[in-house]
Formats: structure tokens, sequence, C-alpha cells
């Protein structure tokens, strides 16, 4: 692969915590990176609506696909703080990590047996859960309505701030080096001899050459041609409202994270509150509804009687990438040089760490032997692998790997 | 008074319907007329929050101020159907005005009681309402809940698009010539010998001289400085938010204006509806809250479950301008040649053809006698004198009038 100043080692699509994060990390090993963001960067990206919980003992669910999400989560989660740190060193800007933990509560009977089975579950595999009596739960969080029936703390399920993550991740990515090309959709990828991705063409017509492509355009990744039929990753919009609250008082309302049947409400510690989120399968419908709005005020008020005083700063529509298993796809896929970063559900901020970090090993280290400690078990990398949905007769999902990158550094 | 060049016969402060309603008439009487506006048209006004209901027999009250704001609301109901022609005919434009009555409804018992109590008291006055089953409301609205336990029309009661009448008013102020200021804010009415209004002052310490001062300022009237204490209107803002609606399957959910304990749905016959208000004493407080959203939702979905399916497509806050006896003050002030329209509570729209009516007469018909016709009986007049707030001690109410204003055509 020639490396000459037009043509990028790596060309990442999207402009999102997960194509931002995968861009900066490739660039740390020394590689030339060029984010294509088709708005500019946080209009209309899942990551500038999300509410930016990492909570994997939170969210675990049952059955296998759900042991290896509670795995991929885990581990991202234990990677945030330092990526946090690092970003943070590397920008200057905070990027609003708050560790206080989160609080599950149940309404009444019905929610607190399920919440007694969630928290036996959770015990079951070994993670760290408490059980509060409601009196308990309303001495941990006193805003909460005196009906509360059952409490079910997580102390290590964390929350950060996704607005300031991405606009750290940019400013990240241009103090290293990464080029950003923000109003610049992606039409297709390019394929040439092997075949081997030879780079993108914008839906402008021009092209932009790269030995590796990046599909990072969350919701939107399956909008992108060029990917032979068999080897695409079926990623959907699964479309979310979500109210932005603030407490003219400031702080002091909620500490926790509270999730509860139908959502959650998250602190930014400044008086601020994230309120979401409904799960709808509508396509790309961009508008808020009366009904979305009024459920999510509904539910919250029951259990936080004080949201209602709270002011009502903004209310959003995000789209989730989801696919069949609600797994993401993270890493080779076909043609060569073809990576998925892409099908983050509802996990993509808790999973931005390990996602950049297996992007970054995948395109510096293509036989993946040689750097075994960053790659994940072969069962969790079957979870992510973007061939998994490969239908029968495609090519065979073994596709050999590309020549190495050059390094510059 | 001079009328040279730069003196116009009237300015008013307040570029809102009722200010521009006043405006128009007055330029349609031959004054030279000069509107200054502290924002931009529409930016920051009532008019431009307002749902537009045009309901006297909807709203009417027990009670002497009740009885009054009747009598001002039929008349100037009567006004609207030319009001709006007039307008049309002068700027090409539509107002929006609908014809489709309104419905009261009650949702439990308790409100059935109160309902019935309404009818009788509307009958008692002789005004044209329905008594309507719930059967029969449903009929003339299937969107309604079953629940709906009784109905009450007035089939007179109307509305218009406020948005839509505070564009065609700046047109046909604009084609009559009138001079509009926008971002020229008002800081105090100047007062020369006599004691006589010589103009105002704006907030950058320039002069706007003029014959008349008509302070049509809406919520912020009461800020305008250089009016005696004891002369005052003591006009306060009464918080609203409101919000608006749009159905993606265009039109049909409601036709009529509807009217329940706590709100209003009114439909602009294009799918979109306004749902409000809110009514809270709470100052300039200009925040969209939790509590408002969600109150009006949940009252508006008990009655039309449909509702929930509509867009949101804005949140709205309004500041009615309110005062003691939420009756208005239109006509003469202290000193000479100030004139006030303002202080029209939440009966704005409703009474803007005949507040601009009064306040042309006013202008050009000083002793009132000439012109017996356009006045209103004594009892009416009193209602909205703006003098009735004065203060003992101050100046005698019998304010000798001005002289006559010169007529430029």
């Amino acid at each position: 692969v020639s490396a000459n100043p037009p043509t990028s080692d790596v060309v990442v699509v999207g402009g999102g915590i997960i194509g931002l994060a995968s861009a900066w990390r490739a660039r740390l090993r020394g590689l030339s990176v060029t984010v294509l963001e088709r708005r500019a960067i946080g209009e209309e990206c899942a990551s500038a609506v999300a509410a930016g919980m990492l909570a994997p003992v939170a969210e675990a669910e049952f059955g296998d696909a759900g042991r290896r999400l509670l795995e991929l989560g885990l581990r991202s989660a234990r990677l945030w703080p330092d990526f946090a740190a690092e970003l943070e060193q590397a920008t200057g800007a905070e990027v609003g990590l708050r560790r206080n933990g989160t609080l599950l509560v149940a309404r009444d009977a019905d929610e607190a047996r399920e919440l007694e089975r969630q928290l036996r579950f959770r015990q079951s595999l070994g993670l760290q859960v408490r059980r509060l009596a409601p009196s308990a739960a309303r001495e941990l969080e006193p805003a909460l309505a005196p009906t509360v029936r059952l409490g079910l703390e997580a102390p290590e399920d964390h929350s950060v701030d996704p607005r300031r993550v991405l606009a750290a991740l940019r400013h990240a990515c241009e103090l290293s080096g990464v080029r950003l090309r923000e109003r610049a959709p992606v039409a297709r990828v390019e394929v040439g001899a092997g075949p081997r991705v030879t780079g993108v063409v914008l839906a402008d017509g021009s092209r932009v050459p790269a030995a590796h492509v990046v599909l990072a355009a969350g919701a939107w990744t399956a909008e992108i041609d060029g990917v032979p039929a068999h080897a695409r990753v079926p990623v959907r919009p699964v479309k979310g409202q979500i109210l932005r609250l603030r407490d003219p008082d400031g702080p002091g309302l909620l500490r926790r994270v509270l999730r509860f049947e139908g959502g959650y409400l998250v602190p930014r510690g400044d008086g601020r509150y994230v309120l979401g989120a409904t799960v709808e399968e509508r396509g790309f419908e961009p508008h808020a509804t009366a009904g979305g709005v009024y459920e999510l005020l509904r539910d919250a008020r029951e259990l936080i009687p004080g949201i209602l005083e709270l002011q009502l700063e903004e209310l959003s529509v995000g789209f989730r990438p989801s696919t069949p298993d609600n797994l993401p796809a993270i890493g080779r896929g076909t043609p060569s040089g073809l990576l998925w970063a892409a099908g983050h559900h509802r996990n993509g901020i808790l999973l931005a760490p390990l996602t950049a970090q297996l992007i970054a090993h995948a395109l510096t280290a293509p036989d993946r032997i040689e750097d075994r400690r960053a790659s994940l078990p072969a069962e969790l990398e079957g979870a992510c692998d973007p061939l998994r949905f490969a239908t029968a007769g495609g090519l065979p999902t073994a596709d050999p790997p590309g020549p190495p990158v050059g390094v510059h550094s």
C-alpha cells in the first residue's frame, strides 16, 4: 500500500465518539488517519444525544448475548478511568466522569419481585450489587418518593458526559494530527484488486484513498454502499427520545444515576439531568412526540416528584445503531482493509475505549498474535465479529489479513 | 403640538397584536404613526405564543368583572370577521380565522356538575350554548375519550392563528405607512409643559417625539418609566407554558376548539394543534418546566388519547399582561397625550379589534361625543379606564382632553 501524502493509512467514516476514539487511538500508534463526518461533529449523532451511563452491571441481561455484552461492558468500564484521564490530560478539558454509582429502583410489588430476581442474577455472576430496603434507598437519595418499594445499588456503575467527551475527542484528534473533515458524507467504500478496499467515495463524487476504512457511522452505517451484500452488518436505527432538565437551585436533587422500568435519570453534577429514553422501531423518524415526552415525565415523577420543578431545556431524538443480536460489530470485515466499529446499540459510550483499542490493534497488528494482551478471548471476539451476520454462500469469514500498514510517527 | 416631520402624531410602544392593530387603525384615520418594538416583531411577545381563542362565551365568568369582560369580549368577537377580512384584503395573507365553535368538556362527575352550573349561567345571560350528552359530544368529536362525562358547545366561539395575524398586521402597517422600528426599547415617556407627553426616550438615550404615546407593551408595559406613580396601570406578567403539536397524518383529529379544566386544545386546521396553558405567578421566569409540560400532556391525553401520537414541535413560554381586576386598560391616561392599550390578560387576541378601534377613536375624537357609535357604554368605559387604579391624592381622573391631532392623509 502506498503511503503517498493524499492516501491515509486509515479513513474512519463517522465522527461520533466511536469514530473519533478509534481515530485518536490509531493516530497515537503512528498511523495517518482521516475522519469523515457527514454533518458537523455532534450534529445528528447518537453520541451527542446519549446520557452517558457506564453501567454494565445495571444493564446486565439474561442469556448468552447478555453475558457476552456484560463481559465487554465490564472490560470497557475498567478502561474508562484511564481513557478519561488521558483525554483530559491531552486536551485540558473535563469530560464529566462521575463515580457515584447507580441505583435501580422498583415502584411496586411486581417491579420489586423482578428486582429481587435481578439481584440474585447479578450475585450469581459475582457482580458488585447491594440490596436496599426502601428506607435505605431513600437515605442514599432523599428525593426518592416514599412509594419506592426496593432499591439495588451498583456502586461501580458510573457515568460520563458524552457531549464533553465528544468535544474533548475532537480536540485530541486535532492535536494529535488526525485529519477531520466535516460535512463530508461518504457514499460508498471503494474496492480494488484483491479484493481490497482502496478508500471511499464521497457523495460529491470525490475520492478519499486509504489503505483501511473503518465504518463507524452509527445508525447510518448501513447506508454506505460498496460492501458486498453477504458481508454487511445489518445495522438499523432504534429511535430514542430523551429530555434534558436543569434544576434552577443547582445540584443536589439526585447524586446517583437512577434506573427504573422504562427509563433513567442521570445527574451531571451541576444541576443538569438527562431523562431517557424511549425505545422505538420507527426508522429515522426524527420527531419528538407528545407520547414519548409524556411517558418519560410520568415515570420519572413517580419516583422523583421533585423533577416537576426542573426546567425543561431540551428534547432530543437519537438513533441507536442496533444489530439483530444487540452486540456490536468490532474488527475486520470483508473485503480486506475494511473494518467495522458499529452496531453499539445502547452501549456506544460505555464500549468506546474498548472499541478504540480493538480497532487500533486490528489496524497495527494484523495477525493478532503479536499482541495477545489487548485482544479479546475467542468467545468475545466471535461475539463482536462483523462477519457473524455473513450469509451462507458468501466469502469465508477467515479472510486473509491484509499487508501491514506503514507507521508514520 | 407641531407636526414637523420628525414628530409623529402617535408613537405606539409595543409591536404585538394590540400595538400593531392600534397603529394600523390610527394610520387608516390619517395619523402619522411610529411603532417602537423592543425586540423583533414576534420575538418574546405574548401574541406570538397565544393560542388565539376568540371565545367570550366559553370564557364567561361569574361576578361583575366577569360580566364586563364578557360584554367586551362579545363586542370584539363581533368585530373579528370584518377585521380579519379587511386585514386579509389589505395584505393578501390568510389569518387562519376558523369558525368551528368550541366544545367544553367534563372528565368526571365533579367537573360535570360544574359544567351544568356553567351551562345554566350562560343560559341565564342569553348566550348561545348547547348541552351535549357524552354520546353527542363524541359524535361531534370522535377523538374524545369514552370517559367524557358531559359536553357544552359554544358554536360562536371561534379561533384565529395569532402568528398569522401578527405577520399580516406587520405587513398592513408597512403598506399603510406606519413607521416600524424594531430593537428599539423604550426607557421612558417624556413629559413636557401642561403636563403633556412630548414623546418617548429610548434605552440608548435618543428621543422619539410624538403628540401622543400609546403604551401597548404587554407584560413589559410596567417597566416603562416616566408615568407618575399615581397614574400607572399595575400590569404584571402571568407566565404561561404552551405546546405546539403536529399530526403527521394531517388534520382530522379534532375540529373544534376543546376546553377543559386546566387547559385547551386549539386545532389550526392543517394538522397542527396548540395545547395550553399553565397559569403561573412567577414574574418573568422564562423557562419551560417538566411539571408544566407534564400536566398539559396528562390532562389533554385524558380527553384526547390520540394526542400522544402527535409530534411535539415547540414548547413556548409567554407572559400575559395582567391587571388586578383582569380587565384591560384601554384609552386615555395621565398626563395628557398618554394612552394605554395594555393589561389584556388572557384576552389580547380576542380584544384586539375593539382595542384598536377604541384607541383610534380616542386619538381622533378627543371629546368622545362626536363619535358615539364607536364608544362604549359608560359602565364598560369605566371598566377599561386606565385611571381606575389611580391612587388617592393623585391627579383628578377627569383629565382635560389634549388638543386635537392634525390629520395627515
